[in-house]
């Protein structure tokens, strides 16, 4: 039998190139493991929940990236969180038996609401303490044993794990003990240098135009110490080779020849946009056929269908244990 | 338009006559109002996670309570809260913009952490902090106006009225302000004076049989003071007479005569037996009826139908004022 997985992202906004290591990871996980892959709306609320989110635009735009790198929905079930209500069902049955010190603890917990609290937002609500609980029930109630998550999210595993062994401890086992599974994200700066980030506008989109990559690509910082093109070149400061590094095979023979002198940043950016547009044309490609009408809605009813029968499956046998 | 009423109980054990009013109550409401009446087995969990309660049983204990008193399923939905996952998925989205400290501050909040700490019960959990708000969710999910409730729930029914106005506020109407109906609940002592608890052996079934009915109301403290049929009496002091001033129209005239020392305490104690044999035998008709295989189980199963008709319409409404 094979393994499971969940994993979910908030729907807040476009995918951009430093986002899609973690949904190629779940492009290849989807060959090995029963996968659901969930837009987690109802976690967007717990930060956002004044924001006015225009989710049907929101969910409709992650689940075209999701589907244009590759999530294949033959192989993985894509939902909406909030379609699935087995997820608040279960969340409600682990708070009565979890410790409001497991939450309060949770490292991420205090740091956010002190850094949301700058931004003017108040987040002592009692959702955004329950959230790493939501996650929990998100993971349980597929009874996944692997979830593919990134570094900061290793203590809500952590905490998915003690709520498991709680729960099978007070009622019977259930639940696996799910391990998280750290996916290697290569840290993409954006095209200044800084963190890439929409709203700093130096982030590549996943839906980047031909156009719009050579000028992304035009407008990255490369070494200041090379004014002509036979100076030797510092590619360690360049944010061109980092991009080098992840998407262009033969980076060895780049630096070598940037060190010495024998490479124009020109020619050496014009390689890169060539290989950048290797990679994003076949997502080009594939959303153009998602982005006819009524074809993500698709996906998205078949793919809750999908989950509630195995949220389902999970809710009765919980019932059951707990006596309901 | 007729409005509505939601009120709820938890299944912790057979009924008593103590808690006879507050059913009665709803039996005359439910002429008045569109009435959803929920066994709210996910309230017993918040303090009783541990307690390996014994739901199916005590889930038909209380529907029969309420049936044989006169909860009648073709004028009230009759249900389990946990029927209704709408419960769960309100209380989920309530959460994201509750304040913790509007939880902290409900007055019963520490008192009964203390109390039930002293029994050795540790209620540090998220899901006791949140269970005024999934009160909140219970009534609201009904769009309720009415909320008939005990005095200790004010501050609950207050909280309620809060979260609808935050809501409201944030999203566009969709809640009411439901009020407190305070029923007035005659306090009756346990047969030996002291507070009637099952767990005392001092109450009246309201399943209690002639035979047990004599046997309670013999077991009923009298005035102590009087030894002798004709020594003037204290009513005041007898528990007794306290049944009278519920069960018995001609209690004027009794107290007259008790004072006088013109009526035994055994001629006044058959007295009061023939009221509560005459309050309680219609109860144990349609006990019988409804106690038939099958019965109550149907009952629940349609009540559920029936609320779910109504929470998902509400929920419907909540999602799309949310924008999800
Ligand atoms: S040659 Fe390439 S790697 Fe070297 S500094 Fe120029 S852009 Fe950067
Ligand atoms: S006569 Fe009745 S009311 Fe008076 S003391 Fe006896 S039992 Fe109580």
């Amino acid at each position: 039998m094979k393994g499971r997985i969940f994993s979910g992202m908030r729907p807040t906004g476009a995918l951009h190139i430093g986002h899609l290591s973690v949904i190629q990871n779940w492009v290849t996980l989807q060959d090995q493991y029963e996968s659901y892959f969930s837009i987690v709306d109802l976690h967007a609320l717990t930060t956002g929940y004044e924001d006015k989110l225009d989710f049907p635009s929101l969910r409709r735009e992650i689940a075209l990236d999701w589907l244009s790198v590759g999530i294949d929905p033959q192989k993985s079930a894509i939902f909406l969180q909030s379609d699935v209500k087995e997820h608040a069902e279960l969340h409600l049955l682990f708070s009565m038996f979890t410790p409001l010190s497991w939450l309060e603890r949770v490292p991420t917990y205090k740091d956010q609401i002190q850094q949301l609290s700058q931004q003017g937002k108040e987040l002592g609500t009692y959702g955004f303490l329950g959230y790493p609980l939501l996650m929990a029930a998100d993971i349980l109630v597929y009874k996944a044993d692997v979830v593919p998550v990134g570094e900061d999210q290793i203590p809500h595993v952590e905490l998915c794990r003690e709520i498991a062994r709680r729960f099978n401890h007070l009622y019977g086992t259930a639940f696996p003990e799910p391990k998280a599974l750290i996916g290697k994200v290569p840290l993409l700066p954006g095209v200044d240098g800084r963190k890439m980030s929409k709203s700093y506008h130096n982030a590549i989109s996943l839906t980047a135009s031909p156009e719009e990559i050579k000028t992304r690509v035009q407008q990255m910082v490369t070494d200041p110490a090379r004014l002509r093109k036979d100076d030797p070149g510092h590619p360690e400061v360049c944010v061109v080779h980092k991009f080098h590094k992840i998407y262009t095979p033969e980076v060895a023979d780049i630096e070598e020849k940037c060190r010495a002198g024998k490479v124009g940043c020109v020619a050496c950016k014009r390689n890169l946009a060539e290989n950048l547009e290797k990679l994003i044309s076949p997502f080009r490609e594939r959303r153009s056929y998602w982005e006819e009408p009524g074809r993500v809605e698709k996906v998205l009813e078949e793919g809750a269908i999908r989950a509630r029968e195995t949220t389902s499956q999970t809710m009765k046998e919980v019932r059951h244990l707990m006596g309901l």
